[in-house]
Protein backbone atom coordinates (compact mmCIF):
# COMPACT_ATOMS: atom_id res chain seq x y z
CA UNK A 1 0.00 0.00 0.00
CA UNK A 2 2.77 2.20 0.97
CA UNK A 3 4.36 2.50 -2.88
CA UNK A 4 1.43 4.20 -3.92
CA UNK A 5 1.33 6.62 -1.43
CA UNK A 6 4.79 7.04 -1.98
CA UNK A 7 3.75 7.37 -5.42
CA UNK A 8 1.32 10.26 -4.24
CA UNK A 9 3.97 11.75 -2.09
CA UNK A 10 6.14 12.43 -5.31
CA UNK A 11 3.41 13.91 -7.47
CA UNK A 12 2.74 16.14 -4.36
CA UNK A 13 6.19 17.97 -5.23
CA UNK A 14 5.30 18.97 -8.42
CA UNK A 15 2.74 21.21 -7.10
CA UNK A 16 5.05 24.44 -7.95
CA UNK A 17 3.28 27.43 -6.14
CA UNK A 18 0.43 25.33 -4.92
CA UNK A 19 -0.38 24.01 -1.43
CA UNK A 20 1.01 20.01 -2.34
CA UNK A 21 -1.12 17.47 -2.67
CA UNK A 22 -0.71 14.20 -4.89
CA UNK A 23 -3.65 12.07 -5.63
CA UNK A 24 -3.53 8.82 -7.12
CA UNK A 25 -6.10 6.30 -8.80
CA UNK A 26 -5.17 2.50 -8.85
CA UNK A 27 -6.76 0.06 -10.70
CA UNK A 28 -5.98 -3.66 -10.49
CA UNK A 29 -2.34 -2.85 -8.63
CA UNK A 30 -1.83 -0.52 -11.66
CA UNK A 31 -1.79 3.53 -11.73
CA UNK A 32 -4.04 4.72 -14.00
CA UNK A 33 -4.08 8.36 -13.18
CA UNK A 34 -1.43 10.53 -11.01
CA UNK A 35 -2.50 14.27 -10.51
CA UNK A 36 -1.35 17.20 -7.82
CA UNK A 37 -3.02 20.04 -7.43
CA UNK A 38 -3.09 23.02 -9.76
CA UNK A 39 -5.83 25.48 -8.55
CA UNK A 40 -3.27 28.30 -9.02
CA UNK A 41 -1.08 27.10 -11.94
CA UNK A 42 -4.80 26.90 -13.70
CA UNK A 43 -6.96 29.66 -11.91
CA UNK A 44 -9.58 26.53 -11.34
CA UNK A 45 -10.55 26.19 -7.66
CA UNK A 46 -12.30 22.45 -9.16
CA UNK A 47 -8.37 21.66 -9.68
CA UNK A 48 -7.68 19.93 -6.85
CA UNK A 49 -5.34 16.63 -7.02
CA UNK A 50 -8.22 14.43 -6.42
CA UNK A 51 -10.53 16.12 -9.04
CA UNK A 52 -8.17 15.98 -11.69
CA UNK A 53 -7.48 12.38 -11.02
CA UNK A 54 -10.55 11.59 -11.36
CA UNK A 55 -11.12 13.12 -14.57
CA UNK A 56 -7.80 11.67 -15.97
CA UNK A 57 -9.06 8.12 -14.64
CA UNK A 58 -12.60 8.84 -16.38
CA UNK A 59 -10.86 9.85 -19.64
CA UNK A 60 -9.02 7.01 -20.20
CA UNK A 61 -11.71 4.56 -19.11
CA UNK A 62 -14.04 6.49 -20.90
CA UNK A 63 -16.88 6.13 -18.21
CA UNK A 64 -17.88 8.32 -15.33
CA UNK A 65 -18.00 5.21 -13.12
CA UNK A 66 -14.58 3.91 -11.28
CA UNK A 67 -15.95 1.00 -8.89
CA UNK A 68 -13.53 -0.87 -7.85
CA UNK A 69 -10.44 1.86 -8.06
CA UNK A 70 -8.64 3.27 -5.22
CA UNK A 71 -7.28 6.17 -4.51
CA UNK A 72 -4.02 7.25 -2.74
CA UNK A 73 -3.94 11.09 -1.56
CA UNK A 74 -1.56 12.91 0.58
CA UNK A 75 -4.40 15.06 2.60
CA UNK A 76 -7.53 13.85 3.68
CA UNK A 77 -10.34 14.75 0.77
CA UNK A 78 -12.33 18.37 1.43
CA UNK A 79 -16.09 18.19 0.87
CA UNK A 80 -15.67 19.17 -2.63
CA UNK A 81 -13.25 16.28 -3.32
CA UNK A 82 -15.10 14.20 -1.16
CA UNK A 83 -18.49 14.17 -3.01
CA UNK A 84 -16.59 13.74 -6.56
CA UNK A 85 -15.08 10.66 -4.55
CA UNK A 86 -17.91 8.97 -3.49
CA UNK A 87 -20.38 10.05 -6.77
CA UNK A 88 -17.45 8.49 -9.03
CA UNK A 89 -18.00 5.17 -7.47
CA UNK A 90 -14.27 4.61 -5.95
CA UNK A 91 -14.01 1.98 -3.50
CA UNK A 92 -11.87 2.49 -1.29
CA UNK A 93 -9.96 6.05 -0.40
CA UNK A 94 -6.21 5.83 1.62
CA UNK A 95 -4.84 9.12 2.84
CA UNK A 96 -2.05 10.28 4.19
CA UNK A 97 -2.69 13.78 6.70
CA UNK A 98 -5.54 14.49 8.36
CA UNK A 99 -7.06 17.94 7.65
CA UNK A 100 -8.89 19.42 10.98
CA UNK A 101 -10.42 22.27 8.87
CA UNK A 102 -11.90 21.42 5.93
CA UNK A 103 -11.83 17.33 6.14
CA UNK A 104 -14.68 15.84 4.94
CA UNK A 105 -13.95 12.16 5.39
CA UNK A 106 -14.59 12.13 9.03
CA UNK A 107 -11.78 14.93 9.91
CA UNK A 108 -14.52 17.82 10.12
CA UNK A 109 -17.49 15.43 8.86
CA UNK A 110 -18.21 12.19 6.61
CA UNK A 111 -19.86 12.80 3.90
CA UNK A 112 -20.59 9.16 2.93
CA UNK A 113 -23.42 9.52 5.84
CA UNK A 114 -25.38 11.81 3.84
CA UNK A 115 -25.02 9.69 0.61
CA UNK A 116 -25.05 6.33 2.04
CA UNK A 117 -21.95 5.33 1.05
CA UNK A 118 -20.11 2.34 1.17
CA UNK A 119 -16.81 4.03 0.33
CA UNK A 120 -13.81 2.01 1.97
CA UNK A 121 -12.03 5.13 4.13
CA UNK A 122 -8.52 4.74 5.74
CA UNK A 123 -6.19 7.88 7.20
CA UNK A 124 -2.58 8.04 8.64
CA UNK A 125 -1.08 6.57 5.70
CA UNK A 126 2.72 7.49 5.73
CA UNK A 127 1.02 10.35 7.87
CA UNK A 128 4.48 11.95 8.55
CA UNK A 129 5.99 12.24 5.44
CA UNK A 130 2.67 13.89 4.10
CA UNK A 131 2.35 16.28 7.22
CA UNK A 132 5.88 17.31 6.32
CA UNK A 133 4.90 18.39 2.94
CA UNK A 134 2.44 21.22 3.73
CA UNK A 135 4.22 22.00 6.91
CA UNK A 136 7.27 22.70 4.61
CA UNK A 137 4.98 24.83 2.30
CA UNK A 138 3.25 26.90 5.02
CA UNK A 139 6.97 27.09 6.37
CA UNK A 140 7.87 29.00 2.86
CA UNK A 141 4.74 30.56 2.08
CA UNK A 142 3.17 31.23 5.58
CA UNK B 1 -33.60 38.87 -10.44
CA UNK B 2 -35.95 36.12 -12.15
CA UNK B 3 -34.85 37.28 -15.45
CA UNK B 4 -31.02 35.89 -14.35
CA UNK B 5 -32.82 32.61 -13.25
CA UNK B 6 -35.57 32.34 -16.79
CA UNK B 7 -31.94 32.71 -18.31
CA UNK B 8 -30.56 29.22 -15.64
CA UNK B 9 -33.88 27.51 -16.71
CA UNK B 10 -33.17 28.22 -20.31
CA UNK B 11 -29.82 26.71 -20.24
CA UNK B 12 -31.13 23.25 -18.24
CA UNK B 13 -33.47 22.81 -20.62
CA UNK B 14 -29.97 22.10 -22.45
CA UNK B 15 -29.12 19.19 -20.56
CA UNK B 16 -30.18 16.31 -22.57
CA UNK B 17 -29.86 12.92 -21.32
CA UNK B 18 -28.31 14.67 -17.91
CA UNK B 19 -30.44 15.54 -15.20
CA UNK B 20 -31.62 19.20 -15.89
CA UNK B 21 -29.73 21.58 -14.21
CA UNK B 22 -28.66 24.94 -15.28
CA UNK B 23 -26.16 27.37 -13.89
CA UNK B 24 -25.25 30.91 -14.76
CA UNK B 25 -22.81 33.44 -13.22
CA UNK B 26 -23.58 37.52 -13.02
CA UNK B 27 -21.18 40.00 -13.06
CA UNK B 28 -22.60 43.82 -12.78
CA UNK B 29 -25.64 42.03 -14.02
CA UNK B 30 -24.23 40.40 -17.25
CA UNK B 31 -23.97 36.83 -17.43
CA UNK B 32 -20.20 35.59 -17.78
CA UNK B 33 -20.94 32.25 -17.63
CA UNK B 34 -23.96 29.56 -18.51
CA UNK B 35 -23.72 25.87 -18.40
CA UNK B 36 -26.04 22.70 -17.54
CA UNK B 37 -25.08 19.61 -16.17
CA UNK B 38 -22.63 17.15 -18.75
CA UNK B 39 -21.94 14.38 -16.35
CA UNK B 40 -23.15 11.77 -18.79
CA UNK B 41 -22.44 13.72 -21.56
CA UNK B 42 -18.73 14.54 -20.55
CA UNK B 43 -18.42 11.23 -18.79
CA UNK B 44 -17.43 13.15 -16.00
CA UNK B 45 -18.43 13.54 -12.33
CA UNK B 46 -17.33 16.94 -11.82
CA UNK B 47 -19.45 18.50 -14.74
CA UNK B 48 -22.41 19.57 -12.74
CA UNK B 49 -23.64 22.94 -13.84
CA UNK B 50 -22.12 24.94 -11.14
CA UNK B 51 -18.74 23.98 -11.42
CA UNK B 52 -18.79 24.15 -15.29
CA UNK B 53 -19.89 27.81 -14.89
CA UNK B 54 -17.25 28.56 -12.50
CA UNK B 55 -14.91 27.18 -15.01
CA UNK B 56 -16.09 29.51 -17.62
CA UNK B 57 -15.84 32.50 -15.95
CA UNK B 58 -12.49 31.82 -14.31
CA UNK B 59 -11.13 31.20 -17.71
CA UNK B 60 -12.90 34.36 -18.62
CA UNK B 61 -11.30 36.37 -15.97
CA UNK B 62 -7.91 34.50 -16.02
CA UNK B 63 -8.89 33.90 -11.80
CA UNK B 64 -9.83 31.76 -9.71
CA UNK B 65 -11.35 34.24 -7.85
CA UNK B 66 -15.00 35.18 -8.60
CA UNK B 67 -15.57 38.16 -5.88
CA UNK B 68 -19.00 40.06 -6.57
CA UNK B 69 -20.35 37.29 -8.56
CA UNK B 70 -23.49 35.75 -8.13
CA UNK B 71 -25.20 32.80 -9.05
CA UNK B 72 -28.10 31.49 -10.30
CA UNK B 73 -28.79 28.25 -10.53
CA UNK B 74 -31.61 25.89 -11.03
CA UNK B 75 -31.17 23.25 -8.01
CA UNK B 76 -29.80 23.63 -5.17
CA UNK B 77 -25.73 23.21 -5.29
CA UNK B 78 -24.78 19.51 -3.92
CA UNK B 79 -21.56 19.10 -1.68
CA UNK B 80 -19.10 19.72 -4.38
CA UNK B 81 -20.30 22.49 -6.17
CA UNK B 82 -21.45 24.45 -2.88
CA UNK B 83 -17.71 24.11 -1.61
CA UNK B 84 -16.14 24.86 -5.41
CA UNK B 85 -18.53 28.25 -5.14
CA UNK B 86 -17.82 28.64 -1.70
CA UNK B 87 -14.19 28.70 -2.62
CA UNK B 88 -14.14 30.88 -5.34
CA UNK B 89 -15.51 33.98 -3.48
CA UNK B 90 -18.97 34.18 -5.19
CA UNK B 91 -20.77 36.22 -3.06
CA UNK B 92 -24.74 35.33 -4.00
CA UNK B 93 -26.55 32.19 -4.62
CA UNK B 94 -30.16 32.43 -5.90
CA UNK B 95 -31.33 28.40 -6.48
CA UNK B 96 -35.07 27.19 -7.35
CA UNK B 97 -35.82 23.83 -6.08
CA UNK B 98 -34.41 22.75 -2.98
CA UNK B 99 -32.23 19.58 -2.88
CA UNK B 100 -33.97 17.48 0.38
CA UNK B 101 -31.41 14.77 -0.69
CA UNK B 102 -28.44 16.21 -1.36
CA UNK B 103 -28.64 20.05 -0.85
CA UNK B 104 -25.52 21.60 1.06
CA UNK B 105 -26.79 25.10 1.40
CA UNK B 106 -29.72 24.21 3.64
CA UNK B 107 -31.21 21.78 2.27
CA UNK B 108 -29.41 18.68 4.27
CA UNK B 109 -26.62 19.96 5.72
CA UNK B 110 -24.97 23.72 5.37
CA UNK B 111 -21.49 23.89 3.84
CA UNK B 112 -20.91 27.70 4.59
CA UNK B 113 -20.48 26.88 8.74
CA UNK B 114 -17.58 24.24 8.06
CA UNK B 115 -15.80 27.36 5.88
CA UNK B 116 -16.76 30.04 7.90
CA UNK B 117 -18.26 31.41 4.81
CA UNK B 118 -20.44 34.92 4.58
CA UNK B 119 -21.96 33.75 1.22
CA UNK B 120 -25.89 34.90 1.04
CA UNK B 121 -27.74 32.18 0.02
CA UNK B 122 -31.77 32.73 -1.42
CA UNK B 123 -33.98 29.34 -1.93
CA UNK B 124 -37.15 29.05 -3.85
CA UNK B 125 -36.94 31.54 -6.45
CA UNK B 126 -38.60 30.39 -9.78
CA UNK B 127 -39.40 26.93 -7.26
CA UNK B 128 -42.22 25.21 -9.38
CA UNK B 129 -40.58 25.76 -13.04
CA UNK B 130 -37.54 24.64 -11.46
CA UNK B 131 -38.77 21.61 -9.99
CA UNK B 132 -41.02 20.91 -12.91
CA UNK B 133 -38.37 20.66 -15.00
CA UNK B 134 -36.74 17.70 -12.57
CA UNK B 135 -40.33 15.91 -12.19
CA UNK B 136 -40.19 15.53 -15.86
CA UNK B 137 -36.67 14.58 -16.27
CA UNK B 138 -37.68 11.41 -13.84
CA UNK B 139 -41.48 10.87 -15.30
CA UNK B 140 -39.55 10.31 -18.22
CA UNK B 141 -36.70 8.94 -17.24
CA UNK B 142 -37.71 7.34 -13.87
Amino acid sequence: MNKFMEFAVKEAKNSGTDVPVGAVIVINDEVIASCHNQKEELNDVSAHAEILAIKEAEKKLNNWRLDGAKMFVTLEPCPMCASAIINSRISEVYYGATDNLYGALGGVIDLRTIFNSKLVVKGGIMETECEELLKGFWRRNG
